[in-house]
């Protein structure tokens, strides 16, 4: 992450000049705030992770009680299969670490833990059995069409939670880009059909985790409780149906995972456990957000420090992954989510500002217990080598660190499709770009595990990034929709929603139609211009014939040089071969079909199939100016 | 090598019909017009390598016999610890393979090789006695400074080879930038001094070998004949005297090796010895020029074969190194190169296009022999990445290839420095790129082997390309001489040369008082402007700094994040520790030392070495706009 969202959080984050000063001390409690914290009433505040399960891969689990003076207690516990194995007494005595062992036959049940401090204490935690439902954590393959939404500002399916008693933001104000609006996951759930319209397979929703902040609170990023649904946007039991739901109509979920940084606000920070389960600096010091220095051979240690342990904002404290209990506390809180939830996939946030031991362990852990689950990490960084370092690749390990994601986001691919479509064919400029960011997967282990996209919400919006200049996008969408990767679309990029990320953060804007009153509704087609429905027919009529078509999406790729700024590849494989030129002239291009003969040989004509017209001869092809052809071969 | 390049010859060099019509004919021989043939009358026309020597590590040694219907012989020989171990013969019978093995402890002399055919024919091949003089092959370290020059461009010292009868060129025309010029290797010794007054270690010029070529013959890449210095620079022994001369005056010499093509009027190619020695194609195929094509996982295999069989002009042949024996010859010819001048390096021309096994036998055929020699290939490519890739690197190996070459021509700084003194300073704009060009370097064995430059002879020049700015070239300058790598200075930059590379050829301009009735003197202070002295005496004075102070060439690196458009790092070792500042802005900046701790730290004060001004406050540093400081530290 980096300049561009900094810069659109620095508008609306308000500097907190207490949450500075609190830094490095430990603080009285004051957990009342959060809701999470008010579910329970007694001594024992809270117990981290909130429950779990027989059975899991890895039989033992580590519990963090939280409750005031807490740390003092001696424990015990008796139950069949369950072994304790001891505790661990944390710097801040209203802490206290106990392990546990859970035998694979254990009786799902409530065990009985009791805790003797001053006074004896019980604790009934719960051990669940692990469910067996088909259709949970599905994966998130280049076969998927992934959607990007905010679920604050994408529809407001229940207005009765807009704002929630105890929390710290008091009202929703859609007229201000740093408030909340309102939205949640009812009002996604609002719109799958629109969603399944449009040719989706998978939502990604920016966090949906608690964000129990006095500003900014919307955007997701600053955690609160690591284990609750923001009450905005429903309950935890809401989610788990929002999920259910979600597969039910043939759309899988991408949870964003947080791992660099939490809320300031999140009672972990508010009363730490330990000063060390944070990077504490003398004074206020923000992230240099260059992830260069991760790998830098010329790095100064300075610069890597800050870089990986400055904090991502005043309101965000800096996690300090290398301690092996935060570390813990990390890695079963991700293993809980997709065991409670059954959610899909994983898009991890700012990965390379996390500790590089802790990001291989984290990566590790959660894919031995879901193999199957999708996860990138997002990795805006510069050059084709930069991006592969993060993925799984064919690198030997660098400066201590071997990427096991499976793929990234891949900001590379973005920034040649914007180039292509801002600036003019050259040999190595325009849409020459595109062939170049492909090229360099020979670094991946494989690169079709990469998310390709237009924008994203911390970015300027594309349609605004190219003029407005419908035509280009079509091109661009046509482009994402058959070029070799998982392809994500912003919510909105459909209907022309528009703006630029700096200064005023309107890239984040509501979708029209999706807020009670709302006077444009953009989800039916009368809502839309001509225009809008142009683009949304391309998109959904692309998508759709996407999902049908394995060439498009699990196919191999092939490239050509690019001749006169016209680009062309082909998808294929047994099912078929799509052929997608790609004219970034103004004026029409005559191609010869000649130089694609590998690839042409045995197919006689074409079906373009976003307009239906038939392609008659595969010899000369007279493409008109910006216009992207996809064609299917006959 | 790459559109510039092309584009640039283009223009001056002719279009041959004839010699594309010759492609695929086993032509008539007509090796008269060549220079070295002439050399030796008889039936047998030549023989490749010209001679050998006695010690060489591989005792192997393959002759190529030349001569009318010379395939149909017998051949016999008797000479103490020399071995024939058989012929072979090739499709045209003009040419005859001879295979012998010499031993370690053979007497140097002359091998009197018996060939009966219709009559017999005597021949004494001449092995010689290695030599043993100190000083020979010293290799090119990131200490050296190069000066690369075009021979014809650079000084004309001996205007009686300026044309040389029996080439096809009967002329000079200064006034033509296609036409040869005069210049030659005694006009480079000519000015030894005034190249070591620069503080050049090393020079570099384009091809000295034979270009017996019709048109643009000056250029240097279309080689007539591999075993021969073109006469119109001298002689081979002229050759073997300019490296000897370069070594005594403290200046060492890099060869210029092409191995992906030949000139057309080279004797090989007008009378093939098999059609198999040449990719040959149906009608006249160029080279699309696509190093990308290599290694791209979603190349076409058409693609593939234009970049790598494609010809690189209608005038150079292109090689074909998957035939093994063409493979020898050309190891045979390099080793023959260093074996009888004792040179220090190769630069070998357009890495990327040759065949990948032959790069990797012959890089590794002429390293065992040779393990000083140093050795950089053009990789003029695109990302981090891909130049890393022509380099020996960390990569495993990527479609069977892996490289053994110790370094490349820097492309990737190359590019940088140039949008660093075009472009303002953004994120990663303008001067952010040289911070992110160095940090690709974790993919590199030694990124220290890389050469670095501001243009070259295929490029317009830096001068012109910044606007002809006196100061942003000073900075740009600056950080060639102490960045990390071989500087290498194109001839003429030093003296604020200027032009554009598209379309008149004009940065191969001659070097002002290198040619007998030059008006203007440039080799002398009293012929240089205000600002030509300015910038000359800039590059002096540090290149000579730089040659007394191992940590700016040898010494470790580390750069700081750029901020606001000053870009700092530092050189060090236990010798010493060199800043260096460039500010980028138009306005003077104060940089906050406090930043620097991990290098300042034990230093109170410092140097700048070019004006000799002592910085007093290390703490807080104010530096001019479009300014670079170079500051040795006290």
């Amino acid at each position: 992450m980096k300049s561009v969202r900094f810069l659109a959080l620095l508008v609306g984050v308000f500097l907190s000049a207490h949450a500075v000063g609190a830094v490095g001390a430990t603080a009285v409690p004051e957990v009342a705030a959060t809701t999470a914290s008010k579910k329970k009433a007694g001594p024992i505040t809270r117990i981290d992770p909130t429950f779990w399960w027989v059975g899991m891969k890895n039989p033992k689990l580590q519990l963090l009680v939280y409750g005031p003076g807490i740390g003092a207690s001696k424990v015990s516990l008796k139950y069949d299969g369950v072994t304790l194995n001891g505790v661990q007494k944390l710097e801040n005595p209203n802490y206290l670490l106990v392990n546990l062992t859970i035998s694979p036959n254990t009786r799902p049940g409530k065990l009985p833990l009791e805790f003797q401090g001053e006074r004896k204490i019980k604790y009934d935690y719960e051990l669940r059995a692990r469910s067996n439902k088909v259709g949970r954590v599905q994966g998130i393959t280049s076969a998927d069409f992934v959607y990007l939404l905010m679920p604050d500002r994408f529809a407001n399916g229940d207005p009765k939670n807009d704002v929630v008693k105890g929390t710290l933001v008091n009202r929703v104000a859609r007229d201000s880009m740093y408030a909340r609006h309102g939205g949640d996951l009812l009002g996604i759930e609002n719109h799958f059909d629109y969603l399944k319209e449009l040719g989706v397979t998978a939502i990604w929703p920016t966090p949906i985790v608690e964000n129990d902040m006095p500003k900014a609170s919307y955007h997701g990023y600053a955690l609160t409780d690591y284990y609750a649904v923001d009450p905005r946007y429903g309950t935890n039991e809401d989610y788990v149906n929002f999920v259910r739901n979600a597969h039910r109509n043939g759309l899988k979920v991408i949870h964003d995972v947080v791992l660099n940084h939490m809320g300031s606000k999140n009672y972990l920070f508010l009363d730490q456990p330990a000063k060390d389960w944070f990077h504490q600096w003398p004074t206020f010091t923000r992230s240099n957000y260059r992830d260069a220095a991760f790998n830098d051979p010329y790095v100064s240690q300075a610069d890597r420090k800050q870089f990986g342990e400055g904090w991502f904002d005043t309101t965000m404290p800096d996690v300090n992954q290398s301690n092996p209990l935060v570390a813990n506390y990390l890695i079963q809180n991700f293993l809980w989510w997709v065991e409670y939830t059954g959610l899909d996939g994983y898009r991890i946030d700012t990965y390379p500002y996390s500790d590089r031991r802790f990001l291989m362990d984290w990566g590790a852990a959660i894919q031995e217990q879901y193999p199957r689950l999708g996860m990138y990490g997002e990795a805006w960084v510069q050059g084709n080598g930069q991006q592969a370092y993060f993925a799984r690749n064919i690198l030997p390990p660098v400066d201590g660190f071997k990427s096991n994601l499976p793929g990234v986001t891949d900001f590379q691919s973005q920034y040649a499709i914007t180039e292509a479509m801002t600036k003019d064919a050259g040999w190595t400029d325009g849409i020459a770009k595109l062939y170049y960011a492909l090229q360099g997967d020979w670094m991946y282990e494989n690169a079709l595990r990469n998310v390709v996209f237009l924008d994203n919400h911390d970015m300027s919006r594309f349609f605004s990034v190219i003029g407005e200049d419908v035509p280009k996008l079509k091109m661009a969408l046509s482009w994402l929709l058959t070029t070799r990767g998982i392809p994500q679309l912003y919510y909105g990029t459909e209907i022309l929603m528009k703006n630029f990320s700096n200064p005023d953060g309107l890239v984040r804007a509501d979708f029209p139609g999706g807020f009670p009153g709302d006077i444009q509704n953009k989800f039916v087609a009368t809502g839309r211009s001509t225009a809008e429905q142009e683009v949304f027919a391309l998109v959904s009529k692309l998508a759709t014939y996407r999902k049908a078509h394995p060439a498009l999406h699990s196919g191999r790729l092939m490239q050509f040089v690019p001749q006169e700024g016209v680009y062309t590849y082909f998808r294929y494989s047994d099912a078929g071969t799509v052929m997608v030129l790609m004219n970034s002239n103004k004026d029409a291009k005559t191609v010869d079909g000649g130089r694609f003969a590998e690839r042409l040989n045995g197919f006689s004509s074409g079906v373009e199939v976003v307009s239906g017209a038939v392609v008659l001869d595969l010899k000369t092809l007279r493409i008109p100016g910006r216009t992207a052809w996809v064609v299917e071969l006959k």
